[in-house]
């Protein structure tokens, strides 16, 4: 058993179920799996997560987070143009799940289904992306550059408009060539539809 | 038996493999089993269809055809203008879809297993929805309403925006509450994208 001096944080507990998660995959791996990789007893697991449901709602919330992070600093940006903005922030995203769709295949399967039984866990991380996006729409309009009467129906359509290049459901065309070019042309498209006119 | 009496059309027996593969699912449903439907011998089948795999091909276009003759009439309409036209014909398609998922589940799944296999047919079948779009875009380039460098770009990228809305792996979304809201709501930011401008 590996030494147990390390303190037993949720961190620590989650980033020992997504390994134990990979190695076993997500139909077998159970609590008692994870007590033993980090060699603690599956009570001191419960005491972080009181329910194997709730570590997996944990542990998937973790892998999304990944991403979102990243895109909450390009949201956040009030430097830049709110156009560059929402380009940069779908470039993003696409990039960070071919990434994550394209190095780790085994470990996005997985996480694949873990989402498929996590709704609430996915409803809450597509509320925060779109929220992110709101905050540029809305930042576009005070600045004049866009046109859109709600912001938050603004993003939900540009999210919802993009889903071929982040719904983990077309992960297999985001290996095709021309992938590139085909987001190009959607998010070209997208960005003249929020420009102001008179 | 049923008589046989009829002419052995082509159609006759696409139709029969229709009810055959409802009956028996895609999985089991055999020529034997549609031959036999019919009241004719297999070889009577393979005389018009070579072989099992091009027989499920035919009745899997034969599905998909139903979708675009209906909205080929849309997109040859040159009296109608064309930003009510891409409007209309995507309302259509939408509309059909909807109908043949929640109209009929079972048959809907059924050809969903089969259109998963038949891959040259549905690319076919994309390629023939966005040249009536194509179609579209450039009338409305022509007429001076919409700007697009490329009118088969523009065509594609309208249609990879709107899958959520026509893709079957989407068709459980096409249930819920403010699914029309949400069409709407990308349906107006793609047409402003078409629009011309200075």
């Amino acid at each position: 058993m590996p030494p147990t001096s390390e303190t037993l944080t949720a961190e620590r507990i989650l980033a020992t179920t997504e390994e134990v998660l990979r190695r076993h995959g997500p139909a077998k791996a159970t609590v008692v799996d994870v007590a033993r990789a980090l060699g603690v007893s599956h009570g001191s697991v419960y005491r972080h997560f009181r329910t194997k449901a709730e570590l997996r709602g944990a542990v998937t919330k973790r892998w999304l987070d990944r991403t979102t992070q990243v895109l909450a600093g390009i949201a956040a940006d009030g430097e830049r143009d709110p156009e560059a903005r929402v380009r940069e922030w779908f470039a993003a995203l696409f990039a960070a799940k071919r990434h994550k769709a394209g190095g780790d295949p085994e470990l996005f399967a997985t996480y694949q289904v873990l989402v498929g039984d996590q709704g609430e866990v996915v409803g809450q991380h597509i509320a925060e992306l779109t929220g992110q996006l709101t905050d540029i729409v809305r930042a576009g309009v005070d600045a004049g550059v866009f046109t859109a009467q709600d912001p938050a129906t603004a993003a939900r359509a540009l999210f919802q408009a993009t889903g071929r290049f982040h719904d983990p459901g077309y992960a297999q065309e985001w290996q095709q060539p021309g992938v590139e070019g085909e987001f190009e042309a959607v998010m070209d498209l997208l960005v003249r539809g929020l420009r102001a006119r008179d």
